[in-house]
């Protein structure tokens, strides 16, 4: 009897790249990181170096095969899970010609402000599914022709983390429909890049890399590369995809529910069988790994408040104390309620002039019930996004949760009782990784499909809404979404659609 | 040559009761302090025990005499800062009949609507100088007499926490006309109890204190309670009056300028020459302590906000090391904003179900950012009630700041920059002391009048506005009465009266 498959998720994230290494039946045996260095030029100019990203995956590779003490042979396939939208130029070997535009990066003001006066806010949404940002490539790819002629000039392609990364593995110039859909140079319905907006802007699609599914195989690692991983040439390579998606795989949901990344970011990502394209732009569309497959996705900046918050108050404590505060506080009158629009405000709202505000603080006020009210905060997105996603959608049944934020009991608990559905936490938070390694396995035929792989996804604990706490929830909600409306600029078509609320018999006269 | 004259200045707080003694020249020789119990049955039911006002002050005089080292022969009269609005019905003898109301009480909602349903609320200001608070006597007597019929039928005064130290002291039954313009049973324009509203409420008038001038001689010190001060019986006792203007006086205030308490509460208080009853009804008139003044008033808690947020964030840092780092954090980008409606916004605002909000939150904001916010906050509002006063009263020249958190440089500074007026820290921060010991002297006969001893008010240091701060502060400013006018509720009177902007030609484009 042979060797078991063995198979590698490597997660290119924003400052960290990880690589895990699963058995074929997604057990995690090992795993490996390292940080990557963001450059903040200034507070708008974020920049990476882009072969840190293939050192670093490289590097983490080769350092979880080794911890996980499996033989090379026994590697049938690699995954990629990649961060989205930053981008670099290269030239006609693949050598980048400055260093990558983060997707952190938003110098592009004055070239956002162009596509939307050129094509209209509307006409955008329609054809990529979502509002222009400086985060996409369009703007900033426009900033770097106007401002950098001569590299602009040399510049043969443009690839993105995923992309570069696949070049460097496959020796190909391919990205897939994920990571596509975040450059605002793609049409989500027909699914290619828009020669509407590659014309609009005069963009020769030659410097773009061919789309493919990431489901699919990219090709096999070829020899110079299989060198730096520690692998024999020829082990099949999946496309892969931008994380959010590769996670939503991971976490293996289908059409009746939502997934919740609890990271850095939050994202809540909701599978849909057609292009969703929300009339009143309040919710994004993206494509999904999977053929005929589309997704809508909020998201916002999420633990990253947690962690100033952690810093701000408990400097000292470990999370279990500060989880063990939080479920006490929720006994303590008077609870503060928290917008966690600290770098603006997405989906639904988009108002990116909006920062974070704390209300209702009187002397009584506790540091734990503010670190509560952040992880309510987010939990009343997640809520106002799935009210968006169902009137233009379908029903969320249920939600999936990974993502460091998920090791909270405390948390999950909120935000069950507050969406009122089931809310299950995976056994393992990394579920990029684990999507990329589910991607992984079928380049490498272990399964024959990505589906094939769901029911190898394990739940770690599984949350019921507490029917006795909805009240108290949709009270808290309906603060949150009325002070939302007082402070931020949404426009007319951001107003929320009013529905019957919830628990009208019970809520307060006033 | 005699010894020099010594003068007692009892300062009678909510939660400390303080005696300081002065020589004839106001220079401090010594001073005592005692705690004060409050008892908190309810978060709305808040009382007092009316015997430990008196023996408490009876224990700081002998202290503070002791540790001055001064003979009680040279003591040449005593003077009393009082806590306005709490009050105690007492029987025939002057004992108790239950404890004290604290001004903190807030049960009587239900009979400040009947107040406000029975006069209308526009009356009441027009006759009192003020909105309708539960906080004031009027309701709570109203209370007083619907719940607790037995010891109602029993009670033959109602004294004031002044009133009840006077009748200790003098054994008479007097209090001043700043105690009964906090009762909202005190027509402020004749400057006497108002027959209406007695009628109104069928409230015998013998029950209530004879009204003097705050300036006059109570009498005085009679033996039996001589004894208890450790002094010789026959001092003359002078009326004294509510803390914040007692403390007005003390900071030697003419009609030019305001002071500013920065205690547990903040208060601005302008003098006026004629009863100053705002049209829109956005802040407060009272009597003031001298023959023929008023004072608009507007207030709000304050050091007990830094308190709060100096326990959350630097528990163990030194108020010199908080001030440093709030200092510095002057320089830093992307302030928050704070409304510092910890218990409701007052004037000019008006929004009892207010609550603190801050808001501005991003990743880099830092706890030095949040407190100086709290800064900041209160120096909006000082801002925003000194615009009040200017349209209904009288140019603002300067401010005279007391109290603990006038001893803060820093906060002084932003005071000074954001009203663009210069401010004057006192020596002595306990201004209300410094008051009540001129009133000891007007007593005594070391003054011939109170503003006799002004020339003694000594300013430890004076801030001038820094006109490159201007714009800054202006636009804070403008970000505040933004924030108040989307999250308060204040009525269609509340609304600002529009001026034109300080600095239009260099406010920002947006």
């Amino acid at each position: 009897m042979s060797a078991p498959a063995v198979l590698v998720g490597i997660d290119l994230g924003t400052t960290v790249c990880k690589a895990l290494v699963f058995d074929q039946d997604l057990h995690l045996l090992a795993g490996a990181s390292r940080p990557l260095a963001l450059s903040t030029l200034s507070g708008t100019e974020i920049e990476q170096d882009a072969e840190e990203w293939w050192q670093s995956a490289a590097l983490v590779v080769r350092e979880a095969l080794r911890k996980s003490g499996c033989e090379v042979h026994q590697v049938k396939g690699l995954g990629v899970s990649s961060q989205g939208i930053a981008f670099v130029p290269v030239d006609g070997s693949g050598s980048p010609l400055r260093p990558a535009f983060s997707w952190l990066d938003t110098r592009a003001v004055g070239e956002r402000r162009a596509v939307v006066d050129a094509l209209g806010e509307r006409r955008i949404f329609s054809i990529t599914g979502k509002r222009c940002s400086e985060a996409y490539v369009l703007p900033k790819l426009l900033w770097f022709r106007e401002h950098e002629p001569a590299a602009w000039a040399r510049t043969r392609r443009i690839l993105m983390p995923l992309d570069f990364l696949l070049a460097r593995l496959t020796g190909g110039n391919v990205t897939d429909h994920t990571m596509a859909s975040g450059t605002m140079l793609y049409d989500i319905t027909r699914r290619q890049w828009s020669p509407r907006i590659l014309a609009a802007f005069d963009i020769d699609p030659s410097i773009l890399p061919g789309i493919r599914q990431g489901s699919e195989t990219a090709g096999k690692l070829r020899p110079a590369s299989a060198e730096a991983l520690g692998l024999p040439a020829g082990i099949p390579v999946a496309i892969g995809g931008q994380d959010q998606k590769v996670a939503a795989l991971g976490a293996g949901i289908d059409l009746e529910r939502c997934t919740i990344s609890l990271g850095t970011a939050m994202a809540i990502t909701q599978k849909c069988d057609r292009p969703v394209i929300d009339p009143a732009m309040r919710i994004p569309c993206f494509t999904d790994l999977l053929p005929g497959r589309w997704v809508v996705e909020g998201s916002s900046v999420c633990c990253s408040i947690l962690d100033w918050a952690k810093q701000a108050f408990f400097p000292s404590a470990s999370w279990d104390e500060v989880n063990r505060l939080v479920d006490e506080a929720a006994g303590l009158p008077n609870a503060p309620t928290m917008l966690p629009f600290f770098s603006g405000a997405a989906a639904p709202f988009f108002d990116p002039a909006a920062r974070g505000t704390l209300t209702g603080l009187d002397l009584s006020t506790t540091p734990a019930q503010i670190i509560r009210s952040v992880y309510e905060g987010i939990a009343y997105l997640i809520r106002a996004n799935i009210e968006v996603m169902e009137a233009i959608s379908r029903p969320v049944r249920g939600l999936r949760i990974f993502g460091g934020g998920s090791k909270s009991d405390a948390w999950c608990r909120i935000i069950a009782d507050t969406v009122q559905r089931p809310v299950s936490a995976l056994a393992i938070s990394e579920s990029a990784s684990v999507g990329a390694a589910i991607l992984a396995g079928t380049a490498g035929g272990v399964f024959s499909d990505p589906e094939d792989a769901f029911p190898l996804v394990a739940v770690r604990t599984s949350y019921e809404p507490r029917p006795e706490n909805a009240v108290r929830c949709h009270e808290g909600y309906e603060r949150f979404r009325s002070l939302a409306g007082q402070l931020l600029d949404v426009g007319e078509l951001g107003k929320r659609t009013r529905k019957p609320a919830m628990h009208a018999g019970r809520r307060r006269s006033t």
